[in-house]
């Protein structure tokens, strides 16, 4: 039996609400993309110095950036902070993807452990687990929040290998995100890659042991292939 | 007299032509945006396991996922490679800023060095610096290719801290990004703060020493203000 750590940000969430929150006023959804991927960027960034902020401090600071540079050509309908108050009411109340529910259950079923891991807070994780009804399936909901470095740093994955008590070769990491499941790599986990859209992998980073593209392919093995 | 570090993506050079190639293509020109920082991210990721790769295969393979995602919704004109290999030669050919080749002319005339420090390629610097004819203006051209690491990771500022024979202290890093003077501050360099668009700063980062809104502005100190 195995014991898998997922990633939650837009691995179980499904962001697609911020971008609706962004259309309604005006702005393009798909700087939804360029917010979370700018986010990242920074979070990284202070990571490389042992300085990581909290997850949303971070995400709203971003989202003003992006927002203003957006506005260089168009014009945004309302004010920017009452956007940045819509965006993170709307990543308090996300759901989780349509294969989640069923994906995490099959895995308990099946005999596996489930947990998770994030950039983002416990209490965040915690909120979108309760309100899918899969809380009671995972074992430890686990935050880089304890620490000064988030994923891909090598300590966040100990984290997990600490706090579930399980040595890194008994743990892997599912994640839609490439960075991620090469980070865990390097601390040597397992890894499986959920590439719902089909995406190409980057060639620079260290191939996934395992690819999915869906969460309920991991318990049966049924459309899972090696590599990416 | 100072020496200033400058940093050489998006600071030195103008980055709209690539949108310029995707817009060619049928694709949002505000993708060169999403595909910028996901290159960044992905380049910190690996930096956080000292292992960062050549900028440009990097550049190829986050434009490869960033395409992909977008063809979602709809279709590129064009396939994938042929736009891949558009972008990487326009990036061959970008050309400054307006106010860079004035704002480094005035910066040496005043008597102050001016070098680059980037985490593209020397190559790449080299060729820039010489199609705007400012090559000689400048004392040296580093990169962190030499190095396992990226901006902001503080050994990458300890580049120009040994090649330029000259303490942190009397550095001072000049970009548009805020994660660069961040790392540049943590590694005791003085910081001053390119923002030619008035986006506003972001507070998880260690604040800039100065803020200009042109590189002009740097030499007579006409239009600075101390902090972001």
């Amino acid at each position: 039996m195995a014991h898998y750590v997922l990633d939650v940000n837009e691995t179980l969430s499904d962001l697609a609400p911020i971008g609706g929150v962004l259309a309604s006023h005006g702005a393009p959804p798909e700087l939804a993309r360029t917010w979370f991927a700018s986010l990242l960027r920074d979070g990284f960034a202070l990571s490389l110095q042992r300085r990581a902020p909290a997850f949303l401090d971070l995400a709203r600071d971003e989202l003003r950036a992006v927002l203003h540079g957006w506005e260089g050509s168009q014009r945004l309908e309302g004010d920017v902070e009452s956007v940045v108050g819509e965006v993170v009411e709307a990543m308090g109340g996300l759901d989780v993807h349509p294969d989640v529910v069923p994906g995490v259950r099959a895995l308990t079923a099946a005999g596996h452990a489930v947990s998770t891991l994030s950039n983002g807070s416990v209490l965040s994780t915690e909120g979108l687990l309760e309100r899918a009804g899969i809380r009671d399936e995972v074992t430890a909901v686990l935050s880089v929040e304890v620490g000064p470095v988030w994923k891909p740093h090598p300590d966040a994955y100990a984290i997990a290998v600490q706090e579930l008590r399980t040595p890194a070769a008994g743990l892997t990491m599912v994640a839609v995100h490439p960075w991620d499941l090469d980070g865990a790599a390097t601390a040597g986990l397992s890894t499986a890659w959920l590439n719902r859209g089909g995406t190409p992998w980057p060639a620079s980073l260290t191939e996934p042991g395992l690819t999915v593209h869906a969460l309920t392919d991991l318990a049966d093995g049924g459309g899972a292939t090696s590599g990416p």
